[in-house]
C-alpha cells in the first residue's frame, strides 16, 4: 500500500507492505486520522525516526476483514476506534510509532478487537477521531479530583488545552479561564465554552482567582485551619522550561498544578517557594480505556462539540506540508489526514 | 532579662527587654525549648539577623501572668504550649523571630491566650516542647491522605523526617521504610517504630516497593485501567538541590512525593520524565492548629514515645555551642534548651 512514511525527519509516500491481523485481530481501513503533536516531536528527534513508519494514533476507521479464528465482533463496514495499541509478538506496541503496526496517516491498518469501541455511523469519521486527543484533556481533569463548580485556569490553548477546555466545560466546572498569547486560539477556546478569555500579554491570567473567590489566602498555614473549599487549580498545557516556576508564583496557596504539557528538557523550579505556599505538582499523560470511551461517547452524543477544532483536512500527499505548517502553532488547532 | 541573642550570624546571651503582655496575652516561664534547624537557617542567612532576637519556637511554659483586662482561663502556673504566633499591633507575628515576641531561648515570653493549650502537669515540659516539630510531620502524612496500610518511603530521619515517621506509625500506616546515611538517625527512625530501615549507601530505599506490593506498575496508561489502590508515596525530608529529581527517577508509577524538607536554592527536575510517570509532588509545610493539638495530646498519651528524640539539655550559655554541634546532621536529634 502507499502511505506517508517517516524516516530520518522527512516525510514522503512511498509503498510499504500491507499489514496482517494476526489472531484476535482486524484489518481497517483508516478513515480519518489526527496528526498530533507528539508525531512532530518524534520526527524532529535525532535518532527517533531511524525506521520507516507511517504515524497515525488518532483515528476513526472501517473494518474491513478479520485475522485468523477471530471471533467477527462487529460486521465488516463498522466504524471503529481504539486506544493506539496493538499487541505483537512481544506484547502490546504503540500504533503509529511501531514498523509492525503501521497509523492512520496510511489507508489500512490492524487492531486488537480487545480495543475496539465501536463508533456509531451517524457519528462523523472526523468527529470521531478527536476521540484520543480529548482523552488526554479529560484525563488530566480526571485526576485533578474537581468539585463541580470549581473554578480553573487553563494556560495554553492548544489541542491539548483545549482538550482541558472541552473536558472541564463537559464536566460542569468553571468558570474556567483560558489563556493564550494566540488570538486564534483563544477564539477556538471561547467556541468550546471557556468562560474567561485572557491574552496574556494584556493581564494575567491569575488576576481572576479573587474574582472567583479564590483568594491568595492567608499568609501563613498556622494563623488558622485552612479549609480549602475551592482548591486553585492551573492545567500547565504549553510545556516549555519555566512554565512551571512562572505558575508557582503566580497561583494561591494550597495551588494545584495539573502538568499536562509535556516538557523534553530539563527546567528549573523553586522549591522554598512551593513550600511557602504549599503548592502541588500533578504530572499526568495519556488517560486510561475508559476515558478513551467516555471520550468518544461526548464527542457521539455531541456533549463536546468537536467541530471547531477541525481546522484543516489533508490527502496523505499534504502530511509533508502539515507537519511543517503546523511548527507555526497558531495557524491550526487539528489536522485530520484522510487517507 | 538576660537571654541569649541572635544578632549578625552570633548567638550572645546578653541583656534583652523584658517582654510585656498586652489585653489577650499571657506571660510565660519558658520551661524547655527545641532548637529547630529554621533558627539554624535564619542566624547563618546574610540580612535576616541584622535585628537582635531570641530565637525558640518549640515550647512548653508556665503561666506567670495575664496582660490588662484578660480573663485568666488557666491557674497561674499551668503549664501550656501554643503555635508560635503572638498578635501585636498590626497582626500575628512570629515567635522567636520578632523583636516583639522573644522565644522560649529566653525565659519570659508573650503568648496569646487563644492560642494557648494545657499541657498537662504530668507531662514532662521536655516532652511538650517536641509537640511542635512532630506537628510538622503530622502536618505531611494528613496531607498524603494515605490508606491505613499504606507503605511509605521517608527519605532522611533528621527531626522532620522523624516527626513523619512518627506520625506514620502513630496513624497506622506502614510498613514504613526509614532511609539515612546515618547510624545513629537509622537507630533514631527504628526506636520511633520504623519497620524497614535502610542505609542508602548499601541499598536504594525504592528497591523495597515491589516487596510491598507496590511494584513499578504497567509501562504506559494506555495499557489498562490503573486501580491504583496502594499509592506509592515518598516523603523527601532532606531538602536540598537533587533530591526531587533523584525520588522522581526512583519512584513506582503514580507515585506521590510529599516534600517536605524545604531546599531553599533553585532546583532542577526533567518534567518529561515525572511525566511519564504521574508523578505528583506535593510541597508543605507548617501545620494547622488543629495539628497542633493533635500532636500534643499524641505527646501526652505517649502515643508518640518522643523520649529517643532528646539528645541533649542545655542552658542559655550553651546555645551558641548548640548552633554549630547541629551543623554536623549526625550528633544529634533535638537538643532542647532549659532557660
Amino acid at each position: 500500500m502507499r502511505a506517508p512514511v517517516a524516516l530520518h525527519g522527512q516525510i514522503t509516500v512511498q509503498e510499504v507492505d500491507e499489514p496482517e491481523p494476526g489472531r484476535g485481530q482486524v484489518l481497517v481501513q483508516s478513515l480519518a486520522c489526527g496528526i498530533c503533536g507528539s508525531d512532530l516531536h518524534a520526527l524532529g528527534t535525532p535518532g527517533q525516526a531511524d525506521l520507516p513508519l507511517v504515524y497515525g494514533h488518532e483515528f476513526c476507521a472501517e473494518i474491513l476483514d478479520y485475522g485468523p479464528s477471530t471471533e467477527a465482533r462487529f460486521p465488516v463496514g463498522t466504524h471503529v476506534s481504539s486506544i493506539p495499541w496493538a499487541t505483537g509478538p512481544d506484547g502490546p506496541e504503540l500504533i503509529g510509532y511501531s514498523p509492525r503496526f503501521p497509523g492512520g496517516f496510511g489507508p489500512r491498518m490492524v487492531l486488537d478487537i480487545d480495543r475496539l469501541i465501536e463508533v456509531p455511523r451517524d457519528v462523523d469519521p472526523d468527529h470521531a477521531a478527536l476521540a484520543e486527543p480529548l482523552a488526554v484533556g479529560l484525563h488530566a481533569v480526571n485526576r485533578a479530583r474537581l468539585e463541580r463548580d470549581q473554578p480553573a485556569v487553563v494556560i495554553g490553548c492548544g489541542p491539548i488545552g483545549l482538550g482541558v477546555i472541552a473536558a472541564l466545560v463537559a464536566g460542569g466546572h468553571g468558570p474556567v479561564v483560558a489563556s493564550d498569547f494566540s488570538a486564534k486560539r483563544r477564539a477556538l477556546a471561547e467556541q468550546l465554552g471557556a468562560h474567561v478569555i485572557v491574552d496574556p500579554a494584556e493581564r494575567s491570567p491569575h488576576d481572576t482567582w479573587e474574582q472567583f473567590g479564590v483568594g491568595p489566602g492567608v499568609s501563613s498555614p498556622l494563623l488558622g485551619d485552612d479549609e480549602v473549599v475551592r482548591r486553585p487549580v492551573v492545567f500547565e498545557c504549553v510545556g516549555v522550561p519555566g512554565m512551571l516556576q512562572g505558575i508557582i508564583e503566580a497561583i494561591p496557596r494550597h495551588g494545584l498544578i495539573m502538568v499536562v504539557g509535556v516538557c523534553m528538557v530539563p527546567d528549573q523550579i523553586f522549591p522554598a517557594l512551593a513550600t511557602d505556599r504549599e503548592v502541588a505538582l500533578e504530572f499526568v499523560m495519556g488517560y486510561t480505556p475508559h476515558e478513551f470511551g467516555e471520550s468518544m461517547t461526548r464527542v457521539a452524543t455531541g456533549r463536546v462539540d468537536v467541530r471547531p477544532l477541525v481546522t484543516h483536512i489533508i490527502g496523505p500527499e499534504g502530511v509533508a506540508d502539515a507537519f511543517a505548517e503546523l511548527a507555526a502553532p497558531d495557524a491550526h488547532a487539528k489536522i485530520l489526514v484522510h487517507p
